[in-house]
């Protein structure tokens, strides 16, 4: 175990607290993300407390970046542009967060991922069929929905974990979380946050917003456990998924603004090898 | 009359039917489409029980294709970058649906159709005003509403149909679909669903969603069915178009979970000459 | 003061009535804008009663808006394309809209702004800082929020205006309005439209929509007016950000269809100098 680990060990590792550093601090979050998700994604991070930020240009991305306080860099619909814009963003040195979608089904992509590997993301975040892929044990799902549990991909998270000396973050029903030797599962969640688009994907963003005030691991665990209760007390609101997206943005908004309830929904698993 | 409309003429079409194939298949949809409904497109197919994904770059698209069980194409803002990707998905050789989006006002897109029609989309889906000028009987219209009502596409329609072998839906206050010999007329609707972006749109995604598990003639009236009878029940609920974009989603989820009465919105037209 | 001045000072500037033209002619209205708010901005245009179109590629984007009846260039996600799409649209003669988003601390976007500039926008909108950045006078903000209260815009807002023959609309908690001669605010209002993205851009592009219908000074005034009275109407009956955003759709559609109301928001402020 390196220091690294051992002094997230000897942490209590607190949603709470990591939410309300958010709210105090407003931070600055770029986003390079997909053009399905990209409103809903603005609107999650200001519900949240964050102030988001679309800027995809090449010329224009790796000076913002240099301003904002996360980047998210999401491969949904990755134009040449936006691929220009991610590779300039993830040398700014400011902590990212890479959303490997659909990574191992399609080229343009994979390739892309590989790529921005190098460059050390603060948390990869991704469905088990994502993590696989780019961990280069699967060839990936069916693209956006996942095809494995995320217990299916903890042996593929830690390796990821060891190599970039990050956090990853596999979403599922139960969500697992490790930075290569702690691994942490946030329970709960409602499975109407899967039939609406953007659930996942403005996961990563929020998470992009946390990284500027708090540790990677507690970023993920944080955004995690935020959105487990979130998509709960939204659907106790809602008659199908338009409503249950609408009441998600309302109760991230409330969630957030009194986080103390977070707190219990995470659990230390042991640790993964 | 040939052998293939003799075929639909045998069968009793039931929009019911397709959707309880849909739920049951929940097929992958990839959209090709613009970027003002992405996310209520993919929202609109995530509600009926399909799978979307938002596939649009060159050297991903045609590959993607192949996968997919269903294809729109949906000119509403061509980048070229979604041309190239469009011209990729349409030789997959799977089933694809063309929603012409203004064409005949605009020459890009305009270029684009034309050209792509050579590759038989198996449904066209349009307004009378788009569905006129595709088959070169008129300007257009002002862009992207209606100025002709559906009958005045009849002819227009029955031409696009034998010229491509496939279907074509002329969207409007009623419905008419036709594969060139046998014309379906849908009726009911809201005039609300015209007073939000990508009522059309996602209608259109929703036939590709359908083309996969029933016929091209069967996909047009079902989807179209389904529009007509969520539309109804959200403008029954809604207090403006704000409300009803949102309960039109929440309808969608509810009437393809129990669409048995769809199929009394469906009436058979005397053949199109 | 000058002749055109002279005019607006003798007519009674009427919210009420700008808008009950523009739901008598439904305006045709252009727009090139950012992937982050097409969605809401096409709905906050039906809305109201015009009928948008997202026209915004290379050999389309002039020709269209030759037929507009006016154009918003909304520079939030500006694309090679966007950007020689805006270039065209332009130079049509139509009377157009720009939103600055974030000009001062991008460069790309800065530039092409300047260049636009040339063009004389008939109204200029943006927030404090964009219109010091803008005009000159300042850095820019961190992006998309205001950092500057409305007043410190003033002169930077009579310069613009005098520079482009324009108005210049600076939003805020209280609205500042010019012409270069006469300065209108605009009150009331509530925070939630700040919650969400998209209320500054759609208001932009409601501007665009008034432009065809009405002077550039009445059309600025009644945009503003019209999202003061419809986002306290909302905020009324929202339980979060998410709900507002949807009441926001709804009360502009019910304000816009009877805005005898707005013109008790609009107060003449002494000229600026």
């Amino acid at each position: 175990m390196n220091a690294r680990a051992e002094d997230h060990l000897s942490d209590r590792l607190s949603p709470a607290a990591a939410l309300t550093a958010l709210r105090e601090n407003a931070p600055l979050v770029q986003c390079i993300t997909n053009t399905v998700v990209t409103n809903f994604t603005a609107n999650a991070l200001l519900a949240v407390g964050a102030a988001p930020a679309m800027c995809d240009i090449p010329g224009e991305a790796g000076l913002f970046a240099g301003i904002a306080d996360g980047v998210l860099v999401n491969l949904g619909t990755p134009t040449a542009e936006q691929r220009d814009a991610a590779r300039e963003a993830v040398r700014a040195g400011t902590p990212w967060v890479l959303d490997p979608v659909a990574v191992g089904v399609l080229p343009v992509r994979t390739a892309l991922a590989a790529e921005l590997l190098d460059h050390r993301p603060a948390i990869i975040r991704g469905n088990a069929s994502e993590i696989l892929a780019l961990a280069g044990e699967a060839a990936g799902g069916r693209g956006v929905d996942a095809t494995d549990g995320t217990d299916a991909a903890a042996a593929a998270a830690r390796t990821l974990a060891l190599r970039t000396g990050g956090v990853v973050a596999v979403s599922g029903p139960v969500d697992l979380i490790t930075d290569g030797e702690r691994a942490i599962r946030v329970h709960g969640g409602d499975a109407l946050l899967t039939r609406v688009t953007g659930g996942g994907c403005s996961l990563g963003a929020v998470m992009a917003g946390l990284v500027g005030v708090c540790t990677s691991l507690e970023a993920a665990v944080a955004a995690s456990a935020l959105y487990a209760v979130a998509s709960e007390r939204a659907a106790s609101q809602a008659k199908g998924p338009g409503s249950f997206a609408v009441a998600f943005l309302d109760a991230l908004d409330a969630v957030a603004a009194a986080p103390a309830e977070l707190d219990a929904r995470v659990a230390d698993a042991p640790a993964l090898r």
